[in-house]
């Protein structure tokens, strides 16, 4: 943030703010993948559904670069039922607790990076056999940390359909019954951005 | 947006924004006219509540510089019950036709600004009588635009609330029975910043 005035010497505080769209709790449009939609082109009735929360934690506490799969769908469709057409599925991977540390990148010797993300074949199955309008991760990427082809960013997001990282305290929901509001940014062109994620219980 | 990356030569999309924090619909934080709450610091649940639209469009086509005043308020009251603790009042003016053209602004031969805004008194109202989390005005600032004190900035603001500038299509909303969800930024330190509004009728 650049100070542009301050209370004490103008009567009131303005910044300028400088900042890559992707930091934060941010969505990927689209367009961040793709030349289809951008951020502020998104239908707003896809910002708003009900959350399906997705708990990998106990594998991503074995492995780092634990994936989210059909299996791991198909078991939180059997305790809550078919996941709703317009829902909005989470990977809850118990991830954000590191966020503040070097292990929310969590890199290697090699400078590969290990975290938890969603997998292709759990992709396939929601873009062919289910109707989601967007994907959430309490990690920094859709694609799991080692991900070299970013295989979820180009089946998922060319589709037409958002993702949003780094998003918080998904483990405080209920794995079925929030809705949550996605305050995806409207700024014209974007590829995505810092967004104000809210659940309601 | 300055381009950093390109699908054509680089498989993906990310812009760098840079921008001033009062830029489109966008928070007033607290801290943005005192030493009060930054935006990343008003609670989550002070950032969603039942909507009040209250209609000055009559005025405001008579005299841009109208203000929203206790009688506007009282009659809003008469017709759908006292503003419920909680709440967020809307200022509905109807000048967010106007924002493509230089009649958003409307500045005269002086240079003085006029568009519609709220009026002390019913601040002082709304600060004394009533529990309301925040305001919201459909032209480019709290106070109208001839404004040179910025009262109702001064004295709403510093109450630890929020207020939320160019917000557009509220006359699509009934005057009550929405619910409104305010995706303000979550950028550490900002004294606002774009916002995404989404209501629910």
């Amino acid at each position: 943030l650049d100070v542009l005035v301050t209370l004490a010497n103008d009567g009131y505080n303005i910044y300028q703010w400088t900042l890559n769209e992707h930091t934060g709790t941010h969505m990927d449009a689209p367009f961040h993948f793709s030349d289809q939609l951008t951020a502020d082109q998104i239908p707003v009735s896809d910002l708003l559904g009900p959350l399906a929360v997705v708990d990998i934690r106990a594998k991503a506490e074995e492995d780092p670069d634990a994936l989210v799969t059909p299996d791991d769908l198909q078991a939180w469709e059997e305790s809550y039922g078919e996941i709703p057409p317009g829902a909005i599925v989470a990977m809850l991977s118990g991830w954000d607790v590191h966020v503040a540390t070097d292990k929310f990148r969590n890199a290697d010797d090699d400078g590969v990076m290990h975290f938890p993300g969603f997998g292709l074949e759990a992709i396939d199955f929601l873009l062919k056999e289910r109707d989601v309008k967007g994907i959430m991760v309490d990690t920094l990427s859709l694609d799991n940390g080692p991900s070299t082809t970013f295989d979820v960013h180009y089946n998922w997001l060319p589709a037409n359909k958002w993702g949003m990282e780094c998003v918080a305290n998904l483990g405080q929901l209920p794995p079925f019954g929030a809705a949550v509001f996605v305050g995806g940014p409207k700024i014209g062109g974007a590829s995505g951005g810092p967004s104000r994620v809210i659940a309601l219980v």
